[in-house]
């Protein structure tokens, strides 16, 4: 953004941007829709506020700073094009049906190829590609026999055939503002304010609609033929699955969040052998979007609170530090599923209130709510689970009494 | 920062703060150095660009747009202080010695009880808890008796005992561009215009000396005592690991981070239980901090390049698609390592020469390095593994030539 010929460092809030093209969301074809551009080569071509990469951004900055990154470098795409094609489907020129990604992120290569070769720099915002996933889970159902290789989705070793997907958030403000019931004009200030002033032009460009947040995406991972997700007629098994470091990673056996992962692709796994195809859609949503080191706050909260760590307080403990018991907000979570062309799960495997909510009322069907059998959740987990359905997560089980809540379940920090 | 009385919006860029505490970064004492404030509610306390938690500010935007947390919440801190003491150690208060995190991040309750108490809203940036990590390699090789379960540091149920970190940025400019070899004006630009504008006070207020990123954080875990890690004495095995979801959650074999990973804890439970002390630091910088969406371009091109994936155009195909082959710089690293008061890690888990340039540049002395055993290498990780020891990366074996380097060993995407 900086003149090169005067170095002059231009502020960006009241200035630049009147030659780029214009983004009609929801359109529906991409050359109607146009592109998004976030680069910091060419100032003129932006038609958004913030920049690629999410988070990542920051790094690139470190990069420049440090001379190793040209500024002027554009992404060479060669080769880089999807694995397996998604859409188009109906639902990406729904009103309102998708805020929060971009639909045609993952073929800005060929849809906006004219674009690039006049010399835009267009950058994709999702990609797709194969992999095999290998979780020591998986493998010792192979070795129990509860999943039988077939050569072809599962191998012998336990490793799984996926095709997989890197989504950036790509947020249209008006569209965000409509989920969260407030104004454009409020969710703006908001985003401005509580980031402690964050992209002034959220609040002085009114004319720019889409913003990148330097937030972390959503990862796809799909068991079997994407395509058949648009397929209401194959059954399809789903997780809507948000980060949870410390367990996904390193096992803590505070919660369940790896034991219902790892349920999760068992039950894809098996889905898509028998015909459907599975689901799992991973979220960077630390710690209930709070952040890790908050969620460590409260864990030290709960287990030195006065008649130890129970269901009761759960969301207590949580709201004393944070203000809130969850910051996730599962409202943009569905634009991922309608992305896919999704218009029924068969399968959820989730018992929480606030994912089955969200996904139907987005207007997709949900079958069968699949929930986490009782010997997969680990001890000290107990006080979580027994909050949740208490609270109102699908369980086809009891629902534990207040008696039930008060007894102190969760180990103590020094066991 | 609107105005309560007129609900007027300020731009941050050229105003306030006057009131607010300094910060005399490094100074010896939490009192001399003062408290690090990115409060929201009290405009007139900052002494910071930016707010806490790393991105997830963003999403604490999204709770107040929502009407679902107060602007005025004050974290209630009871029953949340770390559960073990670290430091505060000499490393501290070295001139640059640590630059990117805030060492009094995690007593902030005790150390800045008074301003705390004086109303002012100051929030850890570091938490520090207990917990049992359960990883199933771990409980294999419990089961292989390669571990020998000592109902303390490891139980039989393959649940080891660890303490743990997490660790939000928090960046001192003028160490962070003496790091990066830049000036400090050019770091402030470039983080403002590469980032398409994010925070203009990181050139309009140069006053302000303190940035909170909006990027994610570390977490570290330690096998043994705390204590010990910053004991020359004591034998550290440790291992600095760089996130990758792809592998470390789901398996992925193209590259080989969660072998090592679960390669570096074993390692230092056995290190731990023979008296020593171990320590992992988990550190969130995907796809070599250039973020999931570009990795994934990367494998597709890899595997679709002419020749097939090879460890000879492993570096090339990363460069063309980001300008760049890694975005990590591990120059910032090493400050958690002196926050935990390390001089000397005795078994660095790190076949990275970056990595061990960093540690050791940082005046930390390492002693053995230890590399991935073959049979943990998964067959299509190999292209990486033979670029990264043609490069440079530390390896007992035999450094592959460049015939070697030019056979495809990568698993085309058709597989």
């Amino acid at each position: 953004m900086s003149d090169a010929a005067t170095g002059h460092i231009r502020l960006t809030s009241h200035s630049g941007g009147s030659g780029a093209p214009p983004i009609h969301w929801g359109a529906p074809t991409a050359a109607e829709r146009g592109p998004v551009i976030g680069t910091t080569t060419t100032r003129a071509d932006r038609n958004v506020i913030g920049t690629h990469s999410g988070s990542y951004g920051v790094y690139r900055a470190l990069a420049v700073a440090a001379g190793k990154l040209s500024r002027q470098h554009r992404a060479d795409l060669t080769d880089t094009t999807p694995t397996d094609t998604v859409g188009p489907f109906p639902q990406w020129s729904e009103p309102d049906a998708i805020v929060s990604l971009d639909p045609w992120g993952a073929t800005v290569a060929d849809v906006f190829a004219a674009d690039l070769a006049a010399g835009r720099d267009i950058r994709p915002t999702i990609a797709v590609t194969k992999a095999h996933v290998i979780v020591p889970e998986i493998a010792d159902a192979v070795a129990r026999g509860r999943l039988v290789p077939d050569g072809r989705l599962l191998f012998p070793s336990g490793a799984a055939l996926v095709t997989k997907a890197a989504i950036e958030p790509v947020w249209y403000l008006p569209g965000v503002a409509q989920r969260f019931g407030c104004s454009e004009a409020d969710l703006r200030r908001a985003l401005f304010e509580e980031t402690g002033g964050m992209y002034p032009e959220l609040v002085t460009r009114s004319d720019l609609e889409v913003f990148l947040p330097p937030i972390g995406g959503q990862t796809v991972y799909i068991f079997g033929t994407p395509a058949d997700l648009a397929d209401p007629r194959v059954e399809l098994t789903a997780r809507v699955h948000d980060e949870c470091n410390g367990s996904d990673v390193f096992g803590s056996d505070i919660c369940t969040c790896r034991p219902y992962l790892t349920h999760a692709i068992e039950e894809c796994i098996v889905g898509a052998q028998n015909g459907g195809v599975g689901l799992v859609v991973y979220s960077r949503k630390e710690g209930r979007a709070l952040g890790e080191v908050t969620k460590f706050l409260v864990y030290n909260a709960r287990k030195r609170q006065e008649g130890g760590d129970t269901a009761e307080m759960y969301f207590t403990r949580t709201e004393c530090v944070a203000g809130v018991q969850d910051m996730r907000f599962q409202e943009l979570m569905p634009d991922v599923l309608q992305w896919l062309g999704i218009k029924k799960i068969h399968r959820l495997v989730s018992m929480s209130d606030m994912k089955y909510d969200a996904i139907t009322g987005s207007g997709i069907e949900v079958g069968e709510r699949v929930d986490l059998p009782d010997d997969l959740i680990p001890a000290d987990a107990r006080v979580e689970i027994d909050a949740k359905i208490a609270a109102g997560y699908f369980t086809p089980g009891a629902v534990p009494d207040a008696d039930e809540l008060r007894k102190a379940k969760g180990r103590s920090l020094d066991a």
